[in-house]
């Protein structure tokens, strides 16, 4: 059980920890949010998360009225520590703030928000936070092309993917695609599939979220030796793949075992990434 | 100044009015919402604005959880009371509730949020609630398709028309388009034209918002005997047009004077439905 949250430039206890019904975080999504986990203490990628959430704040035109990154750093700290935890899942919010009764912003007041809870790794033997590998299904709502919403901000309008997982029958994700057809990710993860040896995940330049693990795999590939290659795949390719899997900070790298009901076996790239991965982990504690 | 909002169930002072930050409301915009005027303490089209709340909630897979219309009714109602209003602008969410830390939704547990502030109308003869006739102008934020958001559900992810707003260098609206380019609406509005005497507006199968305001127009263009099409419309078109004006439940019918720089005349179709609309209104005291 969490004891505190961060409201504000507060402490506060969680069940008190609250935003204004008027706060535009509320009112319309208007906010910015990063998902991180703490190793040991330890912020995983920090700098990366940091970066990607001042791109976000970028797009929604605000960036400059948010607290430096190292403030921010600070507070997710102290979250941590005044509940006891080294292991643990951060959300990490900057909202634009509570404004007059309109749609068009005004100058920016951010709410910031941090909330943790509890999330065990152990190290490199450590459980992974998922019980089994994923099964997926490619479902129909898309990915808003870039000219609607840009992909890579990753905000409160969160409703696209909500929308793709309630289409889910009976898998733990959802195979997302842009609205001409091409995989571009899963609700909240990045998809890879490995195929004759090559590693091969959907190009940054379609609307999907550029993930900070998905960053990571791409340096973890290179110090494997590992070929890895971006573009425009259909569901069918990524089916019929000798390996797939997910990342997202909370899953690290999750196996998929079926697609649409097709099985797939895991296999030893992403066995070899998985270790590189826990080493990295490692390093933390 | 209004001194109470409604939360949950209860009349709570202002300023104290908030939604855990763990309601997903907050951390997603899982929410629906609508925004209604009162007129003389009474709710202008009541039972439209409840039915669309229902089926935003419905394609947020939550409508069964949601308390009745008439319990909705109550609340808004009492709010009104407690802050001595009787003309008022009306924001009235729905949550998902707040749930575990899963994107996945679990069983829906409302949070229902009424906000007010005072609006005055006065009656027919009372003044608009916007300074002047409407700017407008054509910004490149496309609306998101059907396909990745619904665009029938009012929802708290309202991010892409606040991109549309910020687009704006000075005008008070943003024409958005479909991403085929055809004129969808307004950020908060929806768009109608009159050419040779007739009125036009774009499709509802387009991914536009179909406002309650909308469909009153509808009814009092038929009581005008004005010939009223529905169609895909270029802004080329629009801004050629004889009369525009845009519409939604704050604003009511709203002309506008300039698209693009393009200066438009406002006409005798617009002031006749204006006319209506007043009396309509007029009703209600």
């Amino acid at each position: 059980m969490t004891d505190y949250y961060h409201v504000d430039g507060e402490l506060v206890p969680a069940e008190e920890a609250t935003v204004s019904v008027r706060d535009r975080g509320f009112m319309y999504g208007d906010a910015a949010f990063e998902t991180l986990r703490a190793y040991g203490g330890e912020l995983f990628e920090w700098d990366a998360h940091a970066r990607r959430l001042a791109t976000s704040c970028t797009t929604l035109g605000f960036e400059q009225a948010v607290p430096a990154a190292a403030v921010l750093h600070e507070r997710v700290s102290e979250t941590l520590s005044a509940n006891g935890l080294e292991d643990a899942y951060v959300r990490l919010s900057v909202t634009r703030g509570v404004q007059a009764g309109k749609l068009t912003p005004g100058p920016a007041d951010p709410t910031v928000v941090v909330i943790v809870s509890e999330l065990p790794r152990g190290g490199p033997a450590g459980e992974p936070v998922w019980d089994r590998p994923a099964t997926v299904e490619t479902v129909t709502t898309r990915r808003p092309p870039d000219s609607a919403v840009p992909a890579g901000a990753k905000t409160h309008n969160y409703l696209n993917g909500i929308l793709a997982r309630l289409e889910l029958e009976d898998a733990d994700e959802a195979l997302v695609r842009t609205t001409d057809g091409h995989v571009a990710e899963g609700a909240t993860s990045n998809v890879w599939f490995v195929a004759d040896e090559t590693l091969y995940t959907p190009a940054a330049e379609l609307p999907l979220l550029p993930g900070v693990t998905r960053a990571v795999v791409f340096e973890l590939a290179e110090t494997a030796g590992v070929a890895v290659e971006e573009g425009h795949y259909a569901p069918a390719t990524v089916r019929a793949a000798d390996e797939v899997f997910l990342t997202n900070s909370t899953w690290e790298l999750r196996p998929v075992t079926a697609i649409d009901g097709t099985e797939i076996g895991t296999g030893p790239v992403t066995d070899q990434l998985q270790q590189l991965y826990n080493s990295r982990v490692e390093k933390l504690y």
